[in-house]
């Protein structure tokens, strides 16, 4: 498969990158508590009868007025899969295709990111960096009558002589939450000069890597799309090769990015993973029928919120944000509440030298294609204080500290989830764990789950999430 | 991408061999029409009223009394692609995924593959020749109480020791009449001795392509299955080990593989393709809603078909086949009958010395993902009397005999169409054509289809039935 190797190398350089004179990440790190500090964000819980232009249609699912946006639907779910084979659930469906799309610069010779540190109402800090654009299609066909977003002409073919698309993936949301769900996630490079609104500001890869290294900076949508980018999936001659160049250039660290380097020597062919992605496909099926809301068995609908009557999962509740430099300074909607922390890790282990990723085929009700595939562990962390827990939880929790390579809380997207964060784990097992796993399980390299990330619906936005977190400095 | 070149070796020698002195070909063509001649088969139109297990349910849809097998419903279709973005129609509702599976086997170090003599009773010829395996989940499960298809156990694990999967995928089949349908196609290789059934027979890769120059031999099924291996999408590295190895043990013919082979001679790099179609699946929108078959526009049923009331497109129509040699020996089913003979067309042009493929983004409402890579050209007969007929059919009716590379007529899968035939064309344009084509098409060599093809939901089942046809002998 042909690949653009030049492009590749522009992203590694900017991965191995940490200083930035334009914006030292000391001084991004005081940016952003700026940011969060100048505005005034008040986040009210409110009743349902009060939201303004949101209510429940006579269909019972909650919508808004432009029949716009989202909404809060029911869906029935039969499937064959896992031990819980019917259930019925609210879901959020927003049909649109968004874009989450990042400008990208060459500034002395390293790609910079064009980088948002962005308020949105459920938020943990207020304040995360995002993409630089960050648009559903209500969005940018200006529904909610506020200015079009910045730099949307970029991503809309208007620049099209002075950008060149470097990545342009469609990648699902979570799959508990949102009814096939998806964005397109899209990396531009612009040749001339741009200009540089308030509140943005350019970082390499590096250093937004290295901001993953602490809880809650960077939100999920930055993260969804950098983990597109194929940083150590490289063929050897191509490595080799960068290796020269990088060290001829300048010193670059490349001793952490060999361990990622397949090589050839990965346990499976791609071929042997594509049929055991077919067979999970062929042998599990999920229907799914959408429903009135009101007709979700065991939620409740009051006022106040939507909720499932033993308190579990998540809750549906109406906010009324009031922000002061957005768009819309005060609205109303609808977010989601998760009931508890969750938990997604990754269990890595050095195979014949190179790191091999223990990949789940999970089935969730709104994935577009039955099944995707996700982090060897995913469950709320009800889940797993209960008996036995999910496969594998255990040797994540109770990893010995120098197997941790990876422990922060990151948060899902905040125009949706109110403070919802994900404790994102990545324990590297040694020798003596067995390679025999269950038949839903699978050790693929990076270089492979790269491969699948470029084609749709592969991996799922978990498994995506601890992917960005990968730092090579 | 890691690969398994020793298999993709293997089916490239099949390929590249005619001669099979278990069953030459000229053999074959008589066998073939000996199994013909050999069964009484009888398909007769009944009354919708007269058949057996199958009726109209309360919802007005069709079904079988047991709820398996298929059923005949309505959808209606909203979408922003095209100029007609508002219809409903009848649809095949089979949400099964069920196996099109080969059994190979070298003999003399080549590949061969056990093919069957399969009648079907929409076949035209009423046998062609199938895949080992063709078998829906209603099917191997028995619903039919009929015996357990042969060679059943090879697909599904029970033989384990004794085969490895060669390629594995889910393909989709006919957008515009199966609602979101997919098969697995699998073809594995067997170690050991196998029994031959009745109907059976060895065939090398070659041959099977060679039956593709005539018209209705070849089975949808076994032209989608055998459209999966990658013949023909080497680097070139592989490639000058390949012609090595394939001279020193015997005179094979490469001359036609290397007009095919890429060479990083692309047009595009895979990066772009994937990009152009983001764009497509971002910008158009699909939604498809399940209705009662008795709410479909425009449509009228009665005792003897569902049919459009101008005659258009296609009708359903309940037959009784009676046939001696297969499972059950007489059953009552409806059939999916076409208004008019299709064509499918792809333009293919030397760019750079590489036969690059004019590929199309096109939306048909039971597509699984929104648009599929289709031939050139695809449409009914009746589409390109009208006065301006879909873009480039031109180019193919009018194209010079010598620019026509491959011209049959092929069957649409007998188990659901009726005597449905659609014209294949391959043209090879010159020079002058424009590289230069619509924003919905994208010129994209073998290779780089053959990529596609490996990850699920990208090419439709007539482009990837076209693509079966091409022959490096």
């Amino acid at each position: 498969m042909k690949r653009d190797y030049a492009t590749e190398l522009d992203f590694l350089k900017s991965a191995l990158t940490l200083e930035n004179p334009l914006m030292p990440t000391e001084n991004f790190l005081a940016w952003m508590d700026e940011k969060k500090k100048a505005v005034k964000v008040d986040i009210e819980q409110i009743r349902f009868s009060e939201m303004d232009h949101w209510g429940f249609a006579a269909d019972s699912n909650l919508r808004h007025s432009s029949g716009k946006f989202f909404s809060i639907e029911g869906i029935e779910i039969d499937t064959s899969w896992g031990n819980v084979n019917q259930w019925s659930q609210p879901i959020i469906n927003q049909p649109e295709i968004g874009f989450l799309g990042i400008i990208t610069k060459k500034i002395n010779g390293i790609l910079h990111f064009l980088m948002q540190a962005k308020i949105e109402p459920g938020n943990i800090n207020f304040v995360q960096l995002s993409p630089t654009l960050q648009a559903t299609k209500s969005n940018y066909t200006k529904v909610h009558k506020g200015r079009a977003p910045l730099y949307l002409e970029y991503f809309r073919g208007e620049k099209s002589g002075q950008t060149r698309v470097l990545l342009d993936q469609l990648q699902s949301e979570q799959g508990a939450r949102f009814l096939k769900k998806r964005n397109r996630n899209i990396i531009i490079e612009v040749a001339g000069d741009i200009e540089v609104y308030d509140n943005f500001c350019w970082l390499t890869l590096g250093q937004i890597k290295e901001a993953l290294r602490y809880d809650n900076i960077i939100n999920m949508d930055t993260r969804t799309v950098i983990s597109g980018i194929p940083i150590g999936s490289y063929p050897t001659e191509v490595i080799r090769l960068y290796e020269t160049l990088l060290s001829t250039e300048k010193n670059y660290p490349t001793s952490l990015l060999t361990s990622f380097l397949d090589e050839e020597r990965s346990l499976h062919r791609i071929e042997e993973i594509i049929s055991w992605i077919t067979r999970q496909k062929s042998e599990y099926e999920l229907e799914v029928k959408s429903i009135p809301l009101k007709e979700v068995q065991r939620w409740v609908r009051d006022d106040m919120a939507i909720y499932h009557e033993d308190q579990k999962y998540f809750s549906v509740i109406p906010v009324r944000a009031t922000i002061s430099n957005r768009e819309v300074t005060s609205w109303t909607q609808p977010l989601v509440k998760s009931a508890q922390e969750g938990i997604i890790a990754f269990i890595i282990k050095k195979i014949k030298g190179v790191y091999h990723f223990l990949v789940q085929a999970k089935l969730e009700a709104g994935n577009f294609d039955i099944v995707e595939l996700a982090p060897t562990v995913q469950c709320l962390t009800g889940n797993y204080r209960e008996s036995n827990g999910p496969p594998f939880i255990h040797n994540v929790l109770n990893a010995p500290p120098e197997q941790v390579r990876y422990d922060t809380l990151q948060s899902e997207e905040g125009g949706r989830f109110y403070r919802e964060q994900n404790r994102n784990i990545i324990v590297e097992v040694n020798e003596d764990f067995p390679l025999e796993v269950p038949s839903n399980y699978m050790w693929i390299t990076l270089n492979q789950l790269n491969t699948f990330i470029m084609f749709n619906n592969y991996l799922n936005i978990q498994a995506r999430s601890l992917l960005s977190s990968i730092s090579f400095t």
